[in-house]
């Protein structure tokens, strides 16, 4: 199996309802630090898994609807919990989309998986893996 | 699948036994930074796959069992290498024996595996996966 | 010249003044891991720049009057931009208060100096550094 | 699962052929961190998964095959981009062979699995995994 | 004195010519991470060191005078070694130059100093520092 | 000012005496990782600070006169605690002292200073800087 991950990031506010999130249920924020990895058995005819610019500018472009604002207030969101681990499935499933819509390039429709990861901090990080 | 991992490190002396060992057969010692990674398929009615701090915590209680002790003198440990792979899997079990007593939280019941990572420099690390 | 650094971190939300921020001046947050340095010229009496415990409590103890916090709220920051750097100034200060108060031990009258450093993401950072 | 990974490095120019590389289609270099991964379900009688002295040493005489070299010009990959996955991939059929061969040691024969992962730069890396 | 730091990376092939250099005297290649510090002793009237959105800008902006080539086909570097050292400097001096051009602002006139970095793999790396 | 950098590590056993070290007096260990840093104001005739490979090499045998071994068995460091500074200032000056005896190369007399920075783990370090 062949895989390929980009990095970029992103800095949100955000609370958590809950007993359980203690302090974090006050209004604070997070710098995640976003991987995207992208499956596949075999390689295309360039010998690559998919294009790494164009998966760095669509992840850009789906971290872009999260950056800088307060998630609290993003109606995407109302009543459930922007854990770290919600937001990698999040995260996981707008970029399927994006393999779906075409916008990584024709070779993209031979994925067969992704995987998303937020590192909330140097000691702390969460994944979500799902098919294609 | 998702998953959440954090991050601790424990400071340890120990030597080997067997040839295969050479400069490491001498009483020697480690810093080991460990990731403990905990797995479930779906999130709990909170939005995620274990309370961090309980796992911080609990990791935390696994690792102080080691820290700062000369391994070569724990009974636990006797005959044995007290190599970065068997001490992966030794974190791995003790922490599965905590989520089953509870320690992790009653939403911990619903995790599936656990991996511990175990690095021992920059550039050598070793892992254990299991179930749960 | 010697010096000890510890890294500890802290999740907080915030916004800027300022047409230069651009869409930073939404409320938004980061996670900020912060290093703290202490220098002296001469070791201690026992060997050490100062107790690298204590550095981490003390350290610990100021980034919790700030952590889960939204420090556009915080009446000692009304009126001013808690960018990064103005932030590592700030720690600094208030870890430079905490040696002349004793609560880093004896041994840190012997500081001669402080640096700071958080680092906002993989890919930017700010410092501040000071005499004691 | 137990698996242990060795770290080494390698500095190579090549360039790509395909109007999906864009400017990576002249002539270039990378620095690969390359991270070798080998799997077993039990530890040997030593108690490890392979010797780090061995993995290390070989790992190095794989990566000195391509070290200081302009991957363009062996011919070994005539008419093929050495793309980050592309490389993964040889590293580990490599390693494989050597594993087959001996020179990982006899315990190296209960190895049952082998991931390569390079990472070209602190944002970008690939992988390869593959069954012994 | 206060400092933020940007980092930013670009892919190149080189070689060196010097019987020191062994094989990197061949034709081969480096990633090089690069971090940008620019300094001053106080904050600017938006309480900043320097815009990083322009800081980052213009590292790119530099960066892609070199990224994805052969320096050793590039007029500026005839006859001299492109080591990581000597690219510092080059950067720094280029990074300089912008300031005083007005490309990071009009508060960037402020700055004092700037410091480049180069990471050319996990364990080498090269600085140069320079007053503005 | 110009200087470069180079990374190695090694593994230790040892324990420390005075109530201030808490568990720390107990006998464990570390890994170190250790940087080992060279300045001067202008590259030498070859456009370099000082040779990589040799720095390297120099640094590897530096450290293995520590490597494997119990530092409270070294009659060098009798009577002494063998902290993270004191080991970063011990390693300066053995570097030092390679330096002047030309095992660096002859250019390596144009050096004008080392710091050497030794990291017992993720989140604390220690460092010494020396003139040459």
């Amino acid at each position: 199996m062949f895989s390929i991950t980009v990095r970029d990031h992103m800095m949100v506010a955000h609370s958590f309802r809950g007993e359980v999130f203690g302090p974090a249920q006050r209004l604070h924020g997070a710098t995640f630090l976003v991987d995207a990895t992208f499956r596949r058995p075999e390689l295309d005819t360039d010998g690559i898994v998919v294009d790494m610019g164009l998966a760095t500018r669509e992840l850009g472009a789906v971290l872009g609807e999260f950056a800088y604002r307060n998630l609290d207030e993003e109606p995407a969101f109302a009543g459930v919990n922007t854990s770290t681990e919600f937001l990698a499935k999040t995260i996981a499933d707008r970029l399927a989309d994006r393999v779906r819509a075409g916008t990584l390039g024709e070779g993209a429709h031979g994925l067969t998986g992704i995987t998303v990861t937020l590192h909330e901090s140097h000691v702390a990080w969460a994944s979500y893996e799902r098919a294609l």
